[in-house]
Parts: C-alpha cells; sequence; structure tokens
C-alpha cells in the first residue's frame, strides 16, 4: 500500500514522515504548475527551473527564453510572466524555457532528492493521477504555497489528487493535511473557481489584472502532459 | 475591524501577517489546552508553563506539583500527565501547577511577545469567545499541532471559534488557513467526535489507552475560565 502525505507550505517539508521510495508532486495552482503543463502541451521542448532570479538572468543573458515573475510580476529581463496564456503560442514549440517564479521553482528545487518529482495542476490531473497509479510509489504532495504560507487552491487540488489515487486500491492518506486537503476538496469540488473566490492570492491577481485565466486554471484535463524532473530539467514524461 | 489568522503549526509562526495589537490564542486539543481550562475549573490557582522538562524537574525538586507528558505518556518524576481527568479532584484546589507537554507549552512560549495570550479548547469556547469580543484585537489562533506538523483536531477547533467571532461584525478572516479552518469546522460540526476519529493523534492516544477523555474533550462550554497568560504564569482571566 503506497502513502499519500500533503505538505502544506515548504516550510513544513522536513516535517514530512514519508522517508522512503517517494515521489514529489509538485502545486502551485495560481501559477506556476498550470502554466508548466499549459507550456508542454503547447510544444515546449524542456523547461529548465531556476530558484533564484540571478540564475534566470545569467540563462537570458546565454540567449535562453526566460519566464520569471516576482509577486505576480512580470520582471522586466524576462520574455514570459508565468501565466498560461503566455507559453499558449506558436513561439515556445520545440524550444527549452528558463522558469523562475515565486513559489513554484522553489519548491521544485526543495524535492530534488525525492525517487522523482511531477507537476501537478487542474489541467493535467487525470493523466497525472494514471501515470502515480503506474509508478506505485509512495506520494508526498507538495503545495507550493505563498510565501510559507497556507493556500487555499493547492490544497483543494491536493484533495483533487487524493480523491482520484483513492479509487485506486493501492493508496492511504497517511497523515492529518491529507484528510484536510481532502475534505476541502469536497467541500469546493461542485464549484472550485467560485470556492477559490476567497482565497488571498486570488484577490492579488486580480489587483494585478492577471485573473483573465482563472477559469482556464479551474478546468481538469486541458493538457495531456506529465512533467515530471530528470536531472535538473523538466520535460515530459508522456513524451520519454 | 478586527483581523483573525489562523496559524496551523508553530512552525509558521513566523509567517503571520498580523503585527500590531494582536492577542494569541492557543489551541492543543489533544490536550494541553483542553486539559489546563479543566484545571481551573477545579479551582487551579495559576498553571506555570515550562518548555523543556529539565525545567519541570527543577520545580519539582522545589516542591511544585508537576504535570509533564512527552509524546502522550506520563513522565516518571510527575504528578500528573496532561489528561483532563488528571485534575478533576480535591487535590488541585488552590494549587500552583508547573505544566509541560509535547506540543502545548512549548506554543505557549512561542506566543509571549503577543499583546495577550488565551487558552482555547471546546470546554471554554462560549466564555472564550466572549472575552475575545470584549478584548477587541486582532487575534492569531495559534494551533499547537503535532511536532510541527498539522492535525486535524486543533483546525477545526480553530474554524469552531472563528465560526462564533465572525457572528460579531467586529471580526473578519484574513488568510486562507482561517478559511480552511471554518471550512473544516462546518464539516465537522455535526458530529465532532466522529469527525476526528480519522485523526492521527486519536490514534496515537488509542493505541495508548489514552482516548477516555475524548467525550469530554469534545462537549462545548463544560468550563467558565479563559487561562490568560500574565507575565510568565497562567491564570483565570475571569477570576481577576
Amino acid at each position: 500500500m503506497n502513502t499519500i502525505e500533503v505538505c502544506l507550505t515548504p516550510k513544513l517539508f522536513d516535517e514530512i514522515m514519508t522517508k522512503e521510495n517517494y515521489i514529489v508532486v509538485m502545486v502551485d495552482i495560481l501559477r506556476a504548475s498550470t502554466s508548466i503543463c499549459a507550456a508542454f502541451e503547447n510544444g515546449v521542448k524542456e523547461i529548465i527551473p531556476v530558484a533564484t532570479i540571478e540564475q534566470a538572468k545569467e540563462y537570458k543573458s546565454k540567449g535562453f527564453l526566460v519566464a520569471s515573475e516576482r509577486d505576480g510580476k512580470v520582471l522586466d529581463f524576462a520574455d514570459f510572466g508565468n501565466s498560461a496564456f503566455n507559453f499558449m503560442n506558436e513561439e515556445v514549440k520545440g524550444k527549452t524555457i528558463v522558469y523562475s517564479t515565486t513559489n513554484g521553482t522553489q519548491a521544485i528545487d526543495l524535492a530534488k532528492h525525492a525517487k522523482g518529482l511531477a507537476i501537478g495542476a487542474f489541467n493535467n490531473l487525470s493523466v497525472l493521477a494514471d501515470y502515480l497509479i503506474k509508478e506505485n510509489k509512495n506520494l508526498v504532495i507538495l503545495c507550493a504555497g505563498w510565501k510559507n504560507k497556507f493556500n487555499l487552491e493547492d490544497t483543494i487540488f491536493a484533495g483533487a489528487l487524493i480523491e482520484r489515487l483513492l479509487l485506486n486500491n493501492n493508496f492511504k492518506m497517511d497523515c492529518d493535511a491529507a484528510e484536510a486537503s481532502l475534505d476541502l476538496w469536497l467541500t469546493a469540488k461542485k464549484d472550485p473557481l467560485a470556492y477559490i473566490e476567497k482565497a488571498a492570492h486570488r484577490h492579488r491577481l486580480k489587483r494585478l489584472k492577471l485573473d483573465d485565466v482563472l477559469e482556464y486554471t479551474f478546468k481538469n484535463d486541458s493538457t495531456n502532459v506529465v512533467p515530471v524532473l530528470k536531472g535538473n530539467v523538466l520535460i515530459d514524461a508522456l513524451k520519454e
């Protein structure tokens, strides 16, 4: 039986109990994990996640396409922000993109020492669940949160993924945070977009006029990709 | 308008946004906060919370009554464990008790720099809510958790307290963790004792045969006390 644990923010990652044979699913619904899936769906070849702005700038100076934001805003040297819509164009096809965001890429960095790392969002929920069932390992769902704080959007996604995995008899929840994520999802699932109206980051995006992508964000299965970390680079596991 | 923030585990205390004029409500439902309320209800004069076993031993050697446990078990040098039932006897009336537990007293230590610190549990829910409304300050509800991990029982209590405070128009939630706590409480409130069946610590207590006190724990308002920190000592605010 594989265990499922949820880490509600990166700051709690040291407290996870699962020590062996686990895959980390990194979740940053608003917006890195949603956007990374959208990018692969639109033909991006690989994504190099970097944790700092300095690293992103260095790659830019070497001629790479760079996606970079902090606090929701595109940085001036970057080619893209981190809205999923940024990657829905022909320009990205076959390209390598360097990606640095407020929460998402730092969470990826944290989880590098697991057996594997996959990116999860509503837009790849079904293919991700299938992939994880095939991989047949313990899971730690790592919510990127917002600057180490708990957030609702990542947590309800954790719950949605757990709901799918429990349909397979090979998985069981193994911590109170997993139970809470599932219960919050069961409250939210009737209308996730309406539920998330009260989330703090949803208001942040609204103020920045970056909330056009929300309807896309909470729609299931608009992509058929499972971004996974291979070495230091994200690729689509389903295209290997 | 006063803000309500929930800190889901002590490890996230540095991330709270509320910086001014706030009271911390410390919650450790299983079991320190429930037991501290029971102790005052049974006539304890004051409680000295200490974070380490060494401090507890030192007080013991000076002749104090000492309550001390780690991982749910009473320590051999102590007079009491931390079950609420331990304090329901004549022996404690008018006494000073030194109290050290796995999670609870360490959380108290963390919150010493707030404008005030109160102890919250289901057994003092109504009088606590009334007290906080009168105090009229911002709130940080600090869930003691289990060894820095999130737990369900403290979180649903945070939600229950928020539900009460929102009936007063002078309070509003100010973070996603508060929203999540309220939603989890709304799922749990029909039968909190049944809901908590799935909590990890509930199983831990069952294994240790320490779960006789659960029915008492999830019953509202069996006490009329609001333990608050004054200097380094907890007293009952309603008896001042």
